[in-house]
């Protein structure tokens, strides 16, 4: 199972650099910039736009949404809202990010309207917020994960994550030390990465950019959640090989670097997944 | 023709450097930070300011108004219009990035009511906008220009740009493989550059702020969007030779580097200008 | 007394990187994620929240919280508003950056607003801004500080921002060639930092983000300015020694390495502070 998922994420990532899919991000604001950034560097075409006047229509002419809620406002909750309704009806696939939630009323409230209203094929976000959204108890600081919301047991996180993922039928990809992408009935746990990747804000915003533009050319939502998850974790591990050393600014520089260059060698040399 | 303007350009390089004109920017929330920095880069001194309350009070003291339409908004429109009204009644030049233009309604319409109710000194798109706006077919994807707007013939692309020149009475720089830079009477094209600029969000709108910067200066506006145009070309050259083998976020923080390195003497070994 | 600030100064910066206190931003969305990054890179977490409908609750949960008026708008200074508020309720400590006071009614009239209805523990800004709050002559310039506005007597300055310092019972850090920190009844100067620092956006905006990140974990908020400042320098030092001969770009980049690095053997070998 785990060779004909590493064979799909090649494809996809052949397909996004022949096709180069446009990615429409509602997204914050602080990260932006590098979401736009890496999306170019795996190949893909991002294009932001969070009017209500146009967000519908955007979303109408791009091959993937990622909704990102990480510095939300009344105004782009109402423009999210539009462009992932369309993307439902237009068949495009929609991927939400809930950065920080649980951490205020107004997150949680978004968040719920937002998985009410539209299908996301993808939920992506960190154990605090995925613990939250399940209904579980989760000690949110920020838009950080807690270290308390770690079982520290794989086996249980992927139950939790497959529980939530089965409750939306969705994927629900969790990143942090191991990564658990889980559908309804199973989940992989990918074992690369780099704690350097939580020294630079963004990178699990940059992780739905990379998850949203392999949406962009998937048939099977479980393998574009792993491909985007596994490339974000794959270049953590070479950025951290080549500029690590020389502190975030540097390493944040490289992961640029690195996403343009991966490539399917690296992917199948690299790569550690296990069923969970 | 050629050494007139290259020498105009290097005399508006050093009074940039010497007289820091302060570049007013409406501008989208992907690529400020770096528009910021290339403004900083070459010399001039960036402001940001998009609330009504302030937008008509900042264009006043400002020597430059960039105005870029890649993240409007209803709000930030009409901040456009009123600081870009006042910067008619003051005599500070005023540039427009349309960019993504063709992309939505909302785009085309504001696009429409800038020209309407602006005066600019200089419009700065890619090919796809530029078409559009033109009033062609133009196969608008996203924010990046679309191969299929190219014709390939650069005596019909400057046509077109000096067909738009004249009727608003502006000078059109079309940025891409080849750049042109037209007036009503006559055009000018750039073959410097390198295709790792399209690499990296937001050098469309960095160039568009370094001709700001030269608007900030000149006295030929034909002129100055020229130097913004050649000096973010030459850029991406010497950024590429020192650091673009590395990957796309190499080359990103190379090109600051470049600009504020750039002067006389790389620009008249480099510069490669020719009428069109 | 500088033995026993320094001694301070390590020790709060042990802190953070033991307590990673959570520092809420509501601040530009030029240098917003610089801002995050540098936050990140000294060892606190950084949150950017402002939308009126969370503004206060996540001031509540945070250790400190930053007001930085670098792109104020009229949605963001009512959040500025409730979010000061409750933070002073619940003795969270607020710093002020009044990036462009002086330059447009709006940003003057929201700094006094501020000042009236928030109670600061520091304000931190250039000389230019610093003098149009102590209702001094100020020849603001955009946002970046105006020569014209030195005295060039670092005594007279200190005075300046003791005057204000008392007026306002809090911390006046005036950061520029020398930086003064500067309590009611006292002053520091510090003569680190690198000319380098002025050719990148929102080195002043990073610098009170460092200022907020050690009010996170500070008694005296004296020293906590002093210590955000003198980071600051410290590593605009040290990433000139390492890559600031490349150019802005790599300035820029080496500048989160240098905060990761920072640590007390080498702020105490390259401290330079004397009283005012």
């Amino acid at each position: 199972m785990e060779t004909q998922l590493l064979f799909e994420i090649c494809q996809m990532l052949n397909d996004i650099r022949v096709t180069k899919p446009l990615v429409h991000h509602i997204t914050n604001y602080v990260t932006v910039c590098d979401c736009a950034n890496i999306t170019l560097a795996i190949g893909a075409s991002p294009i932001m736009a969070d009017d209500l006047g146009e967000a519908a229509d955007i979303a109408a002419i791009s091959s993937a949404l990622v909704l990102n809620i990480g510095t939300l406002n009344a105004r782009t909750i109402e423009s999210m809202l539009a462009a992932g309704t369309k993307a439902n009806e237009a068949g495009i696939p929609v991927v939400l990010d809930p950065v920080g939630a649980g951490a205020s009323t107004l997150r949680n409230r978004t968040t719920k309207t937002l998985l009410d209203r539209v299908r996301f094929r993808v939920i992506r976000g960190n154990m605090s917020e995925i613990r939250y959204i399940a209904g579980l108890g989760a000690t949110v600081k920020g838009v950080d994960a807690s270290e308390a919301d770690f079982t520290g047991d794989s086996r249980a996180d992927a139950g939790i994550a497959k529980a939530l993922a089965a409750k939306y039928d969705c994927v629900v990809a969790v990143t942090g030390a191991t990564d658990i992408i889980a559908a309804r009935d199973g989940a992989v746990c990918l074992e690369n990465g780099h704690p350097m990747l939580s020294t630079v804000s963004g990178t699990g915003c940059m992780c739905s950019s990379l998850v949203g533009s392999f949406c962009g050319v998937a048939k099977n939502f479980h393998s574009a959640a792993a491909a985007g998850v596994l490339c974000m974790s794959i270049a953590g591990e070479t950025a951290f090989e080549r500029a690590g050393g020389l502190g975030p600014g540097s390493f944040h520089a490289a992961l640029f670097d690195e996403i343009a260059k991966i490539n399917p060698e690296t992917i199948l040399e690299r790569a550690k997944i296990h069923e969970a």
